[in-house]
């Protein structure tokens, strides 16, 4: 791992979780690809003496990658603090700031909008200053981003600053890849595989155990439990790749009873298994009120195999839109196996759907008794020969927590009824 | 701004983007809220070098709180690498050792899953290493927390080591805060404030001219634009609070016609408007396939106003179980005005709704035609009596950001119903 990186986020939004950091993630999984290995993603709010600080302590990296503050507020001081950091004092580029000018005017007449030009010009003024001697990458939005080298005679990494927006960013990339400056941070460089495993029902401790007993050099493996599912993710050079089949191995003799993939997500095992099967799916969801059938159809494609589902928040939804018997209502209450049963057969008939999938619980934090505790929930997946799969559970955690695993629930669920596998 | 922390995230599933990081965000926004300033939140991954690092890089704060790498794996480190830094080696608490392995055993029965023994000895004597004299923060989950000071004689700031999953994290906080050592570092802090303005229709360069015509000491300004809606985040000290009324002031008078809001976000907005006219709402939603009704539930106590929706994302869907008329989707197409509006009328009178919203669109990234092309979608909001609210766009962006955006749009448009404000 010859090459390093670091990623420096900034913006005061990202620090206090206002805004979710996407560019971090997307980043280094793109420099994990290329080779390079990132030590630190660092993210700081908008105040020039914390990216200072920020750009120093990567110092040492072969390249460092700046998300975020090109704007034309005054919040925004990317390129001139990572000018003065690298001893490249920043101006106005007259042309870039004609092309900035007419991005802006363009940009505004499409939305309507009305401007007043001395503002707007400070402000496309302001998105212009470039470092001396940077290398300037063409707006994909408004604003521009910038190689910035280290100014001759001194040591450090080329900085690449990017904007924030996570499509103009992601569609600068190539251009960035492309200048010499980073080129050349890049060279010498070797790929990295990465490689998952992905277990349902073996405790985190389980698995270390399995890995403790053999040694598997050259590998450097991680593993996370997240909703249930324990993802075992390993990076290695291409000379290892014998030890990674080894340690395939290994997981599979001990815990193969719950190794359900060697790859795919569990949304990507069962969008295949519908595509390849053209069955359809339909939902009636209670307590998660929408979220399966949002994540079944975040795939690109999704419309041929999911027909859409019903989030039947009240009982009377229940009843009039989902075909739910009062009846069983009324026995069992809205949080029973049964009502989980009749929401997947009302989804798999009212939408003419080969699978049929219910949810019902109680996601908190209010509406839990002695009985039915916050957390507890329902669910069904009815198939092609409707032969019946039913969990009951009590969740931990939040609301959302409890929403979002019983979602993932769901999907594992989905899973060995289209393709088999441990049990959900 | 007297006391400043650091965070440090660990865990190469987070630095990659496998999991998204919620505990700094959340830490963030807790420190701030006692008047504590964080410069930097740091992500590294599983390797201890780059653990020591971060460690140092944030050695000249009063506080720095760590996150992840306490579990029995291999990976998990971070106990045994900050009782390093803090000069304080680490050894195995019996006592401790003796709690998680209850709690281990627990688990493990409740699950009704085997272990081999020794294994899971090995994981929990790993989770029962505690740096020394450090104090023990009892565990939430199988993990205990830690609070590491300085070894004596040494100067730095108090370490706080907490587990990774947010839920662990979040039950252990007070506790945390409680311990002797963290209110020594929080000692000296003063409160801060923080208010937004929340704007729908103005352009982010607008907003800085109107910001830089006057001066506002003592106030930290950041702007996030974001789905079309412009915050406005303000920080002072209380000291500072007629300079932020005057801000409040200036941004009014300058962007009055498009200020929906002095805090609460729309979906606070939304919700409390629901709630107090006692009215309630049902959506039909194509493209964007539940994520609105999702949203709409994502607050506690919500089953007051939402009865539901339908996510009719077949057109079969949208006849059966909506309601729209078969001639009207042949003579205008699944994606049209006309469609959008028999959904908002379908999901109202079929769930018997004050309020329905219909949304139907192209996410993309195929389905586009000259005509339509990818991110065209159709909006329209129906009130109690009847009156229509149609939105037609064309959104930028992956077929996620155009999902998101649609349901953003959404919410402003039954702000706009509801309460007034801006057009959506």
């Amino acid at each position: 791992m010859g090459v390093r990186a670091g990623i420096v986020v900034t913006g005061t939004e990202v620090l206090t979780g206002r805004v979710i950091d996407r560019n971090g993630p997307w980043l280094a999984e793109e420099l994990r690809r290329l080779g390079v290995d990132v030590g630190a993603v660092v993210v700081v709010g908008d105040r020039p003496a914390d990216l200072v600080d920020a750009l120093r302590f990567l110092a040492g990296e072969d390249l460092v990658v700046t998300t975020g503050g090109l704007g034309p507020t005054a919040d925004d001081l990317t390129a001139e603090v990572v000018g003065e950091v690298q001893g490249r004092p920043s101006a106005v580029d007259p042309a870039l700031e004609r092309e900035i000018a007419a991005i802006v005017e363009r940009l505004m007449a499409r939305r309507g909008w009305r401007a007043d030009p001395e503002a707007t010009a400070a402000g496309v003024r302001k998105q212009a200053l470039v470092p001396d001697g940077a290398t300037v990458l063409a707006p994909v939005g408004t604003a521009p981003g910038l190689v910035v080298p280290p100014a001759e005679g001194r040591g450090g990494p080329v900085v690449l600053v990017l904007p924030g927006p996570p499509s103009e960013l992601q569609g600068m990339w190539p251009a960035a890849l492309a200048a010499a400056p980073v080129q050349h941070a890049l060279a010498g460089r070797e790929e990295l595989r990465q490689e998952t495993l992905r277990l349902w029902g073996t405790l985190e401790s389980q698995l270390a155990a399995t890995l403790r007993q053999a040694e598997f050099p050259g590998l450097e493996v991680t593993t996370c439990l997240r909703d249930g599912e324990l993802e075992i993710v390993t990076r290695y050079g291409a000379d290892a790749q014998p030890e990674y089949d080894r340690l395939v191995a290994a997981v599979t003799q001990a815990h193969g009873e719950t190794l359900f993939s060697t790859g795919p997500t569990v949304d990507e095992v069962v969008a295949s298994a519908f595509a390849d099967r053209g069955l359809t799916v339909a939902t009636a969801e209670s307590c998660t009120s929408g979220l399966l059938v949002a994540r079944l159809t975040e795939r690109a494609g999704s419309s041929a195999w999911v027909l859409g589902g019903v989030a039947s928040y009240a009982n009377s939804a229940k009843e009039a839109l989902v075909g739910v018997p009062p009846e069983l209502l009324a026995a069992h209450g809205a949080v029973s196996p049964q009502v989980a049963g009749a929401l997947a057969g009302g989804a798999r008939s009212r939408f003419g759907a080969d699978v049929g999938v219910g949810i019902t619980g109680i996601a908190g934090p209010g509406g839990g008794t002695a009985e039915k505790p916050v957390g507890t929930v329902h669910l069904c997946a009815i198939g092609p020969d409707s032969e019946e799969l039913p969990r009951s559970v009590v969740l931990p955690g939040s609301r959302s927590a409890v929403r979002q695993r019983s979602v993932s629930l769901a999907m594992q669920m989905l899973r060995q009824l289209l393709v088999g596998g441990p049990p959900a």
